[in-house]
């Protein structure tokens, strides 16, 4: 949080729309939250739950929707999206530290891969045979990118990421340390009560755009490729088993598991910790509750849960002992219908 | 999916047993789904969902069951079990990258490591002291191997492993990347409201022919030693606490957690994200369901599920609630049985 | 298992506390189970399940609680808390290895890091600019500490860890290998049906005593930090999201998932695999069982539970399918208590 350079409210508003309500002349340095933000902060509102912070705030600045345009007598830039708006002020104000160009003298670069003049390979990083690096791409210490990958422009591969051999990577990915792209998907057969390895010689393909959280895994597909959409945001320690598709723009929380062979839709949101079993098919805008296992195919957009409630541990014991009796209850209460109807 | 060496059916079978039905002399490069398979692939047919696609596939040749002997005309190999036929098929074709004996000279070996002079060491591995690396083993990029470890013949570990010190790997093992082995065991004690830390003096041994997906953790044991059985397959993210014992030939799938001193049989099966609480003993041949959690040990082969079936989120909202009811639902109903019997 | 110094009863019990029971100038050279000691060892009884192993055990000497006092007649210390106990004397017979201090040549150290001379740099470690690293402190093979990080004093990280930029370890802190601290949040807006990324600007603060799992991850807060406090302690493979706040000395096991600014309370304890949504508060001294979501905030100390009870398979769908019934079945009882009471 220490980057210098100031914008007054009427500059901002140059750059990225809005209406500036109050004086524009007001200059901010940083971002904040309403609860923190300090005179030299510009703080937003988004989140109705904060609604009580926005006449407390010690903020400089604010970035508001247009039914709060004058819930505030702060300056302020009015907007459609201030959620939105809050990222591209703090990609400005707060931009990612520059890189310099070039192979580190401690990465172990292969004679035939191929490096743009423009990209950064940081030290003790591993680039295979044939592999290329694109335009502007930073590729972080202790990464290794294995024969014949190509990485695309613009990507940042943080620390100690690892791609396997045979994976396409697109332009403006960014992957964070600890994930592994491309390691062979669980295949095994049984035969004579032992499992045989089934080879995994498909590969992944990674669209534009896509951001990967830290230790989440991908795994190559068993003959034909594991496919991530452009603009998918998958979080931290995500499982994505062979030959899934994840659709275009989907997003997906941490923890979450998906088994082989699911396509997954376009424009999906998966909370934290869901299962999605293998060989089924998510259509497009569905939304999958925090927690849930979803075993069969789902052929309408929509939400989806399946979440046990949580109780008193003591309360939790009388009520769930049922779960195992309740075939028996619903013959009892039918039983009784019949019984009463008489 | 490149290597070129063409095998005919005749061969094929010469190798792996099988009856060739059609011409023999046909020759394959690859192997395929029914789906994307062309004139030079073999394509196999081992599940009933894709039927369809044995009369519309374009394949050269294909791998089938005894049942569809004759569901064909193409020039086919009729086995006992298709899957496991393509499995060989496949690593013959496309066999594994070789690799280059030797020690990288940008690898770090500690003075009194014994690695045998047919292993590979790749760039940036450290190698701790007294560790062994076996005949045709290949350490990849990245990987740490602690003191005193130990590591079979035909291992392979791809880059970035981590095993620590005082670990014994069998032969024929594979590690994907990011996998931790011998880390500590979670044991803490409490003691005037802190937790105290136990030592974990243990270590852990993985007996020959097992395979540990990328990111998966096996701790290593308090006292004892935490232990995985020959021929166990352990997919992506799956946590394995110290003491654990896992029987051979038992295979589990992507983020399954396994708590300490959980001893589970042989020839288990376990789905995706299950949990398995501590201290439990599972039987042989047991089966659990993805997404399901074990409080209990299980003595008995078979298989068990605790699923919460997945509905659309109003129509959960909606039934969910009277999860918390469930033991006042029990005694109206019991209630309601006395009122009519008299 | 291996260092040799042995201790006699009595000089444990000057250093220790407790009482001497039986021969004093017994010595001991390594703890162990009840069921693995011989007489070299001193093993300890903190776990009723294993009683009928009190009169069995081949140990030297043992550590038994008050209630035990006279259930052996080997040679003992009787304590008020064996468990803490053993923990205390497992240390001191089995020391951590001493690693030597300096930087090893194969590390990369920025110019402007301060490196304590009495910490140890791995082979292989990238320290950046303006990083610390305190006194003894041991940071493993490999391990990346990012620009402007600090590492207090006597820590330890194992292997490949990864510290983003920007982030505060306290002292006697452990992280175990693959473990990834500062990784951006999953913060994107949507903007025109395209997420945006919004920047994580934030850091991540660990309190003194904490210790890491292998493979974890803590992400760096959005605006403000991610706080984990004195004393906590956490498994392997745990998610803690931006902006979490765990309490000071609270136990996470193995698989948690915890979302974006959740708040958990001191002394808490969760259970493995279990997840907690963002933007709650979760009280001091509150217990979690494993596998239990929690999806709403808890304001009051206790154990809390959401588990679904596994059966066998067959009885567990012919109960399961009721779940999406229970309102209907609600409605039932209902009815017929109105008709019966007429």
């Amino acid at each position: 949080m220490s980057e210098c350079r100031s914008y007054s409210l009427a500059e901002l508003a140059a750059r990225f729309g809005g209406e500036v309500v109050g004086d524009g002349a007001v200059a901010v340095q940083r971002v904040a939250t309403l609860e923190s933000a300090g005179p030299a902060d510009i703080a937003f509102f988004a989140n109705a739950k904060y609604r009580s912070q926005l006449t407390s705030t010690r903020a400089g600045a604010l970035i508001v929707g247009r039914a709060e345009r004058d819930a505030s007598a702060l300056p302020r830039i009015v907007c459609d999206n201030p959620y939105a708006y809050f990222a591209r002020i703090s990609a400005l104000l707060h931009p990612a530290r520059p890189v310099a160009a070039g192979i580190h003298p401690g990465a172990v670069v292969a004679a035939s891969a191929v490096i743009d003049a423009s990209a950064s390979v940081g030290a003790l990083a591993c680039i295979g045979e044939r592999a290329r690096i694109g335009a502007r791409s930073v590729i972080g210490e202790g990464v290794c990118v294995g024969d014949d990958s190509m990485v695309g422009d613009d990507c940042r591969l943080y620390p100690r990421v690892t791609v396997y051999h045979g994976c396409t990577i697109g332009s403006r990915v960014i992957i964070h340390s600890g994930s592994v792209i491309g390691a062979d998907g669980f295949g095994v057969a049984m035969e004579q009560e032992r499992w045989l390895k089934i080879p995994q010689i498909g590969g992944v393909v990674i669209g534009d755009d896509v951001e990967i959280g830290a230790n989440t895994t991908i795994d190559r597909g068993t003959l034909d490729d594991t496919v991530i959409g452009e603009g998918v945001k998958l979080d931290n320690q995500i499982q994505v088993a062979h030959n899934v598709h994840i659709g275009a723009h989907t997003a997906i929380a941490g923890c979450v598991g998906i088994a082989g062979s699911a396509k997954i839709g376009r424009h999906c949101r998966i909370g934290g910790g869901a299962i999605i079993l293998g060989h089924l098919q998510i259509a497009d805008h569905v939304d999958i509750s925090a927690g849930t296992l979803i075993g069969k195919s789902i052929d309408k957009a929509g939400a989806y849960t399946a979440v046990y409630p949580f109780e008193a541990h003591q309360a939790w014991r009388r009520n769930a002992v049922h779960l195992r009796r309740l075939d028996r209850m619903a013959r009892e209460i039918h039983e009784l219908h019949k019984r009463t109807e008489k």
